[in-house]
């Protein structure tokens, strides 16, 4: 294990009717002129916005109303966030929704605070130290945003997806009412799964030694998922299984699980090059890269890690004699996992294009170098993945 | 699951050598004159405190020092930590040592900010609200009191040992150097490590349906225990295995594997009255208490809860016919996995005596009520498991 900070302020507001909290949750963490970020007339319709609405009232907050924010957020909303707040002295943003109304609700919190363009910090060219407080209603297990310092936007100009982290947009709380989830469409719920897994995953598999203790609880997490998320798939009402996915998804990534070892986000970045061109649900497109990464991987690594994996988490029996059979019996495991949930499992059933594959290299960025990771990639590697995403089979 | 909050805001600083960034931290954390709480000879001896007063003066801070805490933390104390903080007027407290030490200065910190006895947080009669800021550096994986609201502390008059809890005793930061645990030895490790368990099967034994996630996670750190702590019975100077037990007993006390359900901690209330009578460490206490009240509820209970626990944990077959034996068979499991690393086995071996268990459930103060938890138990309950501990073979 190597050394490590870990700080994880959030306070977590879980359980059912809990948005109608959130206006003493605002004044409690020192807000009075409220941003409320959300998303798209689901918002509107399912009554939620007019709960959190009134429980401001309630509080004597004054609130602002900005929606509108899509699937793979991106820079035009948050420019305009930028101004809205500044106009209004926004002292504290509310976001009503799943990662992506969150992810924008944090660039406009850095953005507020900064005199440069806010896209500094996802160009690596600057470092967030302020940021206007932030709190969140969740609506959808997924991005794992209501309890990290992450956010991930996409540059208009460019179709470019890049991600910012600081500590200081950590949310100050965040509302988790199991029962928000319950009207998602099963292919949202699952595209969510998949990314819950994949946060796993990508802490999960490391060259860092001596980790027992986050493995472990990785694998908790993983058995969850499998054990929880058919459940919901069959019967979407299902309030506990709901609930387990919602906590497994905050678990898996506000880093708990992956303190002090060197962890592999290779396929979260191949695969936000596919949101990007084809503005695919993120769950979607990981389902597809992920395991094909794993083929990858599998062929260029030590098999004991994976194999490790499909034993533990797959239940699949250890070959002693050969333990890469073992390895390839647990990416299949989880291919078939994901096509049993309702995922794609390549890049035709994800309507991604095979001839784009040169454009998708292109545009990850890997240029003539490497990247980091478990097995560091090239461009050579890169190219490789994506094709065996495009022509992966159950 | 339940409705439930949860909020561990404390900065995690893990690692080799961290102790010597105490000072900033406590500046960061906004200390001026600092009360260092300690123990006995062995923080000066091995020039812990050293490292940490440099730090301090390296910040140009201000400090006093109060050591003498004594395992099983007691009243006396703490009424002095209390004058001393007032008269020098201490906005900060640094914790140096294990559970005890940490426990103590929480008190300390209640106290200071109280008008009336500090023990009227502990006898019930108040919730603390307010604390002087604690910090810590943590010297034995153990209670977990580094990540937790908790405090317990035994009353001299008496000899009544109880807890406390308020999330303003929530340390600001918590120092865990696993090379500090190294010189511990074996059976103070053997004892930290069950208490450490203890504190997961306080949580994992519920009658909450629908906790999947959490059980894992629970699952998660009792495998890790199993794997990690022979290796540094074997070897001390194991720093990875000390980091995989350090890490695993703070998440196994913050509650973040605890929230939503219903727990019991039933076991750790019995052995209070065995460490406050005979003044034997905890961990010990437990290693004889834990697997008797075990026993116990496996004759009171549905058994299908500790057969999960036997074949999930200690890997044992399930018996689908009969799974009452399964679950005794991972009673027994546990109880050969405590003894392996040291531990008693019963009163003999811990040095308590069968003719004081009227005494002790005198003590125990049930009374003609019942206690809640995974099974209520009754004056007769208590009397049989103190019984079941007393006569208990390997």
């Amino acid at each position: 294990m190597e050394n490590f900070d870990f700080c994880s302020p959030t306070h977590f507001v879980f359980g059912k009717d809990r948005e109608r909290e959130a206006g003493s949750y605002v004044k409690k963490y020192g807000g009075s002129r409220v941003l409320v970020h959300f998303g798209g007339q689901s918002a509107k319709k399912s009554g939620l916005l007019d709960r959190v609405t009134a429980s401001l009232q309630q509080e004597n907050l004054e609130y602002a109303l900005l929606g509108g924010v899509k699937p793979n957020p991106r820079s035009g909303l948050v420019y305009e966030g930028i101004e809205l707040c500044r106009e209004k002295k926004i002292d504290f943003i509310l976001a009503v929704g799943g990662g992506s109304v969150i992810d924008s609700a944090k660039a406009i919190a850095m953005g507020v605070e900064y005199d440069g363009d806010f896209w500094d910090f996802y160009s690596g060219k600057a470092k967030a130290a302020k940021a206007v407080p932030v709190g969140t209603v969740l609506t959808i297990a997924a991005a794992g945003s209501e309890g990290s310092g992450d956010s991930v936007i996409t540059l208009e100009e460019g179709d470019y997806k890049r991600g910012a982290s600081s500590d200081c947009i950590r949310p100050k709380f965040s509302i988790l009412n199991p029962a928000l989830t319950q009207t998602l469409p099963a292919y949202q719920t699952a595209c969510g799964a998949t990314d819950i897994m994949a946060h796993v995953f990508e802490r999960y598999f490391t060259n860092t030694k001596d980790v027992e203790i986050t493995d472990r609880l990785c694998e908790g997490i993983l058995l969850t998922m499998l054990n929880e998320v058919p459940k919901v798939i069959a019967n979407p009402d299902d309030y506990q299984a709901r609930a387990n996915i919602m906590w497994a998804g905050m678990v898996a990534h506000n880093n708990i699980v992956g303190v002090g070892r060197e962890q592999d986000w290779n396929s979260h970045d191949l695969e936000h090059e596919l949101s990007a061109l084809y503005d695919v649900a993120h769950g979607a497109g990981l389902a597809v890269i992920m395991p094909a990464w794993m083929d990858y991987v599998s062929e260029h690594h030590d098999s004991m890690r994976m194999a490790q994996m499909a034993v533990r988490v797959f239940g699949c029996e250890m070959d002693f004699e050969n333990p890469k059979a073992t390895a390839k019996k647990g990416i299949q495991a989880f291919r078939r996992f994901l096509a049993s949930i309702g995922m794609p499992v390549n890049f035709a059933e994800l309507g991604a294009k095979k001839e784009d594959i040169p454009l998708l290299v292109e545009k990850h960025g890997v240029g003539d170098g490497k990247t980091g990771g478990f097995v560091a990639l090239d461009r050579q590697a890169v190219t490789e993945i994506y094709e065996l995403a495009a022509a992966a089979e159950i």
